[in-house]
């Protein structure tokens, strides 16, 4: 149905879909192992919608209109996207900040951002007559694979680290997908991914190697701005791992901006925790490229990688929107879950928290105004890590059956 | 704005919204401690809308449409509500009914059904200037009222069993709610809630005590029928514990059989686990009223109650629909939940889960005709009790980062 071609973002060739699946040639044969991704592809739509389309987001005929496939039957029968963007009274009163959003994508069906990729790369997997799609996760990518390959009849395989959280491994595990929990981290887990795929000849969804992750992801900046239009965000405060979500913003907002359906970018934010921060950091000193964290860590599991795979791509899309970058301890991340689900009802993951502490730095340096209209993108729910959540509150005793008991809680709790 | 007024569902007495809050004084006076709940009332709504809304469920237009409420602005700023109806391709294969949906209720903001309830109880809290509202809950309705609570800075108090999963007591925790774990079942929770409202002055957001939760559940049998229609379901499994949610899909059913937007009711069939029976065990006796089940117990704890709250009215919702009750093991229910995952890409608890394994058991006892329109209702994520999903899966040990072992692995797993 509609029509595009890949365009490398490094090198600027363009191909056409029968000439490649993943990355440019060019550029992929200055690849290092363990290195970030040379030669990332973009899809380039021969046309976008003139007019905000009628239908739901999640629909067909939304996804349809902006995303590369042939036909809406190449969808998958899974509802993704079309997640709220939230007023949040409490915490704007909270804050000062009287045009703050937070865009709720905890609700999408396996709890995380990664099933807008997830999307996307199956309807191609389906198109491309793949049986079985394989990726290298810290645990969602791996999860919303196999939530979507389980509801479209395709095999998925995952890698994860075996530190992946309990949550998510069972999640996965529950999908049917062919589960390897690698004995290293989430790098190596990229690597073998890698590799297995060329061995045996599967469909890879890594992100930041599959085209299809980042423009998948782009359908989270189009319901941002279909929301708020006639308004534009001023900026957009995204969780940033491997940096795949935040170019997946990114492309969204250009290619709104290119068929006129917003009039300029939204400033794009990266929020990286302080232990894993090669692309914040390479913002500071005004890099082209990232020095890899040997060591990187987090409690924020979903952001931890040591060489960002996508930071080539990610850094020239944070510097075209006019953004920045921030980081934030992992103390700051665990206060920002419980202060998040107390404000608004929403209930993130450490890394779907981290821009609410980020919002903090954001306004210390300046990034971000208080009258500016500003959105949260809130990536994973807190279900998938309950041992981080459980770090910022306090769990009661039982109390005996009487109403005295209750009385007394109350009492303790007023002095307390 | 939607004028109304109560009816009592036992002995059809009508009151004014300011005459009353909970339950039809006259028959509250046969309520026994610990007994099904006498004098239950129902929203009698004077206008209901002819046509469908245009727009879309958890839209402040749609749902005041179809609630008591007063004003658009009484609603919380949280989305509740509007989650998928699925085509299911993979589960209607396996099982061979062409005509099978899923109503995916694990999206909604604190992941179950119950955030309906909420929804509707916060509004009415608000328009009363409520500043504490309080529930007893085996889990999900605690965190329902937790989250949306929190979303409309009022004050939430919840009593739970001191037995309570994990993940829901951290979930209600990060809410910020005042949780009072209970040293015994919730039947117990329940009597100490009604006692903490009355000498505290809280709003008791009670299941089947205040009206406004079944009312609030309605809105989920309103957007099955939008979703399928102008088609309408034969019927619908619904996981049981108290007969809220069914009375609540029941009422909306037939809010829309008075309105003329449907035109006869789908046939509602309540699941309930063996350990946990007591209103399957009283449609088998044909009986008016339920027999208390003393030790009840159930991986699916949603469902677990000795002496379900609303069994009356659900008693006799089953009955005015023409339908039904299974009962199904706790190893059929954990063998749902790996079902549903891997052939739909939803991930449910135990008691979300627990319509699978009662199709077939429906199927058997000729409830339901292979042929017919079929509507599982999902009610909670899998992520709110991740002991009980581990109970269906393999964990896999790690593997060293060497393509042979990849091998291996597909090897084994081929064999096996």
């Amino acid at each position: 149905m509609r029509k595009f071609q890949f365009r490398c973002s490094e090198c600027g060739a363009a191909y056409r879909e029968d000439e490649v699946r993943l990355v440019c040639p060019a550029c992929a044969r200055q690849q290092k192992p363990g290195g970030v991704t040379r030669g990332v592809l973009e899809v380039v739509l021969e046309e976008l919608p003139s007019t905000w389309p009628s239908a739901p987001p999640s629909s067909a005929e939304f996804l349809s209109a902006f995303l590369p496939i042939s036909s809406p039957e190449s969808l998958p029968p899974l509802a993704v996207g079309g997640t709220p963007l939230l007023e949040v009274p409490e915490l704007r009163r909270a804050l000062g900040l009287r045009r703050l959003w937070v865009k709720d994508d905890t609700r999408n069906p396996s709890g995380s951002t990664k099933d807008r990729a997830s999307l996307l790369v199956l309807a191609k997997a389906k198109e491309y007559a793949c049986e079985t799609v394989a990726a290298a996760s810290t645990g969602n990518a791996a999860t919303a694979l196999a939530a979507i390959a389980a509801a479209s009849g395709i095999r998925a395989v995952v890698f994860v680290p075996a530190s992946v959280p309990e949550a998510k491994l069972v999640q996965m595990l529950s999908y049917g997908a062919l589960v390897l929990p690698v004995d290293g981290t989430y790098d190596d887990a990229f690597e073998l991914c890698l590799a297995a795929c060329e061995e045996f000849g599967w469909y890879n969804r890594n992100t930041a190697l599959n085209p299809f992750t980042i423009e998948g992801k782009k359908t989270a900046a189009i319901e941002i701005a279909a929301d708020l239009a006639p308004e534009i965000p001023d900026a957009v405060l995204i969780p940033t791992g491997d940096g795949v979500i935040l170019a997946g913003l990114a492309k969204g907002f250009a290619d709104l901006e290119r068929c006129g359906l917003i009039k300029r970018l939204p400033r794009l934010i990266a929020v990286q925790p302080e232990g894993s921060a090669a692309i914040v950091n390479a913002l500071g000193k005004g890099a082209d490229t990232i020095t890899p964290v040997p060591g990187a860590a987090s409690v924020a599991d979903s952001l931890t990688v040591q060489a960002p795979r996508n930071a080539l791509q990610c850094l020239r899309s944070i510097r075209a929107s006019g953004g920045g970058g921030v980081t934030v301890s992992d103390k700051a991340i665990i206060k920002a879950v419980a202060e998040l689900a107390r404000q608004t009802g929403v209930f993130a993951e450490p890394a779907g928290a981290a821009p609410l502490a980020g919002l903090q730095a954001a306004l210390d340096k300046g990034l971000v105004d208080r009258d500016e209209r500003v959105v949260l993108l809130i990536t994973g729910t807190g279900l998938k890590d309950i041992p981080a959540a459980s770090r910022a509150v306090q769990k009661p005793s039982p109390i005996p059956l009487r109403i005295e008991a209750v009385a007394k809680r109350l009492q303790h709790l007023s002095k307390g």
